[in-house]
């Protein structure tokens, strides 16, 4: 950590703050420029966390040098982490692995119809959604565990692994008997409660970005997941927040590089939620493989006209399947594989 | 809801539209321009929440005329609501309350010191964080139930009104036997499970804007709780998250007159967490009331050095009070009064 | 367009608004809804663009309906445009056309040194700045016009198109004499005098996207090149500006299928102002690639170490022309090709 | 300068950065933590400029210490200045400047009807455009030389300070001889030609931040205009561009006191452009005053129905007046003075 102190900081300011670092255990270093005096401290940065330096008399500002994280950063583990989320599917390794189906779990025919579909267009994982966050208390809010059950019965029946959301640290247990990935959506990426208690779990974690999170945060809430000893967690980028609105939301590609730089995890990349118009979605489908992301999660429906939500981001199971079809050239072409 | 076609629709597929809109027992009014045909769609808009008309072949956009929210809308209830917070406070009226105090709860004697400094200088509200969300698993997580005792004890030994932080639905009922205001923070804005779990108690709720939320949405979180049967909602501004890094957060200071246009629930301004840093505090908070806020929450500690958890944003009880000299000034300048 | 009148309009705020859109010669057209009364407008939108309808009492908003420009639109002219950029480059069709260099023109041998290297690997446009636009004053703002000789000559001697930037509506003859493609900076997206400028030649524009500017902002932008007369308009996707600061900005990839969509002129990737490092921008030109560009702007140094400007970004020659391996495979598996 | 090694930074790689950084003439000061080693830079930082230490091996980042700007920041000038505008008006002492007037100057007669009831109800400078910068080129685009001779006269007939944008770095003499402040535009703020070319006269310029700039940045900009030998410089904030669409833009009213801190340099509000609706206007021009601003610009129109621009965002004069009346009582709340 660099405090960096105001020009007209006095002797007096200068020790007051050498003494308080120091009664912390850690060491200090002097610098004294032509402009102003630069205090580094040296050792572990976490015991300064509950000190403010900021407030000291002197300090103009301090500037942390070392990441917040650790558990997921690559320093900890330079090799790339393969989460094996059930069913044989690994995700992290040499193949790209496609998770798709409806936004959400509305009858059980029609789920099995939209599972074939993918499965036959070679998706390994399925998606759906029981418990549904809605901006509105009005908007359709999912069906809760009976959809769990049939997203448990069909991906059995297929050989699917599962996918769905859980939202409230009371539903932890009861989704994890369903499915085999728990996903926390990108409203409830900092819900803390919530990351506690799938961290108590040993079930592998699908951790979408906040809509107006950083990256570095993103790393955090993983933190999170793996300091409370679940080490199982899948990173997805889908979209943030910004003033363009011809999208939903603006899909940060940058993130699959830099998480790749940053962490071990793998990095799933959602390319539905960020477009908001299934006309968009194939393009970036095919950027998320070209930039290096582990998996690709889909939105798929058979009929949109008549789904409860998100209707107009999915894509028809011709539309999937003709892009996996070029998903498959990409992702050779940067030496991997998709089923 | 207006329904734009495409400029090559066919009247095939205009139909198709009509007689889905039709279905849902809504009128349409059609309207066929130089350019292209524009559907209205005349009756409730919210029995087309559920069909995504986007994805109907012919369709260009569709535009919704009429807001999501109802309940929280100044046209369900057109003059100001005033809330009863407790211990003889109310908020919502031509008094603008103030809420100060330290960002958590760390210890009895220091919170006892505080609070009888923000009461003297004319604070109603007593703030404290007994539980915090934070954005590192390794920071100071709250000490939990005990400080919510001393919040309590202290708030009736000085006749304050006291508001706490819950991030949990679990918690929503151990908060509440403590304090009397529940605060939903920031980054739970939209953790519809917490939003629910308040919405079935009477007390009175403090909603914080989420870093990226729209203020539409933050009305649509609040009509989650009303919806839910708790009218005791206070909506607060702390700031939304831009490319700008003098300030921790932007003060979106236009949400003030902007909720007041669309909603008959106080606003509260929170200036502490939007600068991050206390030089800036008091001059948003001039510009909150200056504005036509209801209330105000600041930071206050008496030793900042020394605060578990952003000293940086607080104020010394010695500026806090000068800066409550300069807001009543200016209440009076603009017809509202400060204790 | 469409005007939404408050619940509360009389008849007679109706009928003043009627009155004044039938005076522009346009046509109305009334629906009375179960809540508010709407009023589309049916004609040419333009003759409105001078009344601002908002203000009119009774009015609570106006919605466009049609798109705000024309001659950049895919509506205008279906197919795609093809620039011919000199030298017997053409941009628009199969081919995606690589265009490299250092990001300031700093020496003749330096940048036949780089221009060498990146014509090997297969480039076919050589990029280099002689006028910078730089942040500070005290930044290097480039060499000027002996920078434009220099990349003349090389761009002769080498056989690539050259591409500069002009910051300056007085410096454009001088620019358009020396290089072959005029560049106009993220910066200068809205500067409309620079814009008419380079509109009344018919030199090849390279139209970067403002930081801040939406996609439909940068087409307007465009749309003032086309209608001063020249349709040689190649757009240029370069990051925006978000909260994210991991990247230097958020390279908005989906700009990528909404300018393919929304218009028939060539949208061009510049990863190496996005990223801001240069451990980013392969990950970020394959990601181009894939969704759909036409072109890719790459900065390439020979010696970042000493480079004046923006070194940090910059591919040495060895990782670019291992990146144009990479790229040709991607370009491949989307049925394009690269020299 | 703080650069900060990688954990695996070699010796003769620490070696290689030293020597470079002391033959520039600066010293080092190397401070070895647990976990890495750590460069102090002393002396001028600027002789780094064009060394980008970032892509040293082994260097992991690079933090500057000190701020980029020197002639605008207060510490080179720590007492505010007062710009001298002409006809006895002075702006950034104690009395708040109030500038008035349409958005585009449209005829002789509206300007002075208008100009008259600004003078009337206290304003101090009439504003009105004469060159418009527009999105769309078939938006209308002001009316020239004209405009600004009216400007002139009604300004000497009324005794009211003028102020007018200038676009194009060819027009600035022109602009200059007929109007008193010369306005440089939000979208021009990084046009650096233009900056260079009204810093080379000695006429006061109102300086607008850029949607999406810094408030660095926006000193940045000023330093250009003081670098070039002219020290009257306004600041003004007008909004900047988030993902809220409520307001047109997000008035950063932070930036009032942040400037304050950073500059000597005065700041300037101008609440109807943030807010793109007369009916925020007020609220956040109250904010401004109350924040400590110099000034606040502010539209005016006696005919917004027929404005050839942005009528949506102006007062009618009686409003304005009824402001006036509350700004002067906030005013003198904060003990400053408004005409």
């Amino acid at each position: 950590m660099i405090i960096v102190l105001r020009p007209d900081a006095t002797q007096q300011q200068i020790d007051h703050i050498i003494e308080k670092v120091q009664k912390l255990g850690l060491k200090v270093h002097i610098s004294k420029g032509t402009e102003r005096t630069i205090i580094g401290v040296i050792g572990p940065e976490d015991l300064l966390q509950v000190t403010p330096l900021e407030v000291f008399p002197g300090v103009e500002k301090v500037m942390p040098v070392l990441a917040p994280y650790k558990l997921v950063s690559r320093e900890f583990k330079p090799e790339n982490s393969v989460i094996n989320v059930g069913k044989g599917v690994k995700i992290g390794s040499r193949e790209i692995v496609i998770m798709a189906g409806p936004c959400a779990v509305e009858n059980k025919d029609l789920l099995f119809e939209i599972a074939s579909a993918v499965k036959k267009a070679g998706a390994q994982v399925l998606r759906g959604g029981a418990f549904k966050p809605r901006t509105s208390p009005y908007s359709f809010q999912g069906i809760g565990e009976e959809g769990l059950k049939w997203l448990k019965e069909v991906g059995e029946t297929l050989q699917l692994v599962t996918v769905s959301e859980v939202m409230d640290p009371r539903d932890v247990d009861l989704v994890a008997r369903y499915v085999d990935i728990l996903q926390i959506g990108a409203r409830n990426m900092q819900n803390f409660s919530l990351l506690k208690e799938v961290g108590a779990t040993q079930k592998p974690v699908l951790l979408k970005r906040g809509l107006s999170s950083t990256i570095k945060e993103l790393l955090m809430s993983a933190e999170y997941i793996l300091s409370a000893g679940n080490f199982n967690v899948l990173l997805c980028e889908r979209g943030i927040r910004t003033f363009e609105d011809f999208s939903r939301n603006t899909l940060d590609i940058t993130a699959v590089p830099a998480v790749k730089q940053l962490s071990h995890l793998p990095i799933i990349v959602d390319p539905s939620h960020a477009a908001g118009k299934w006309g968009l979605v194939a393009a970036l489908a095919r950027a998320g493989v070209a930039a290096g992301c582990d998996g690709l999660m889909i939105e798929v429906h058979s009929k949109p006209e008549e789904a409860f939500s998100d209707g107009a981001q999915s894509l028809v199971p011709e539309n999937f399947s003709s892009l996996m079809q070029e998903l498959r050239r990409i992702a050779e072409a940067v030496d991997r594989t998709i089923l």
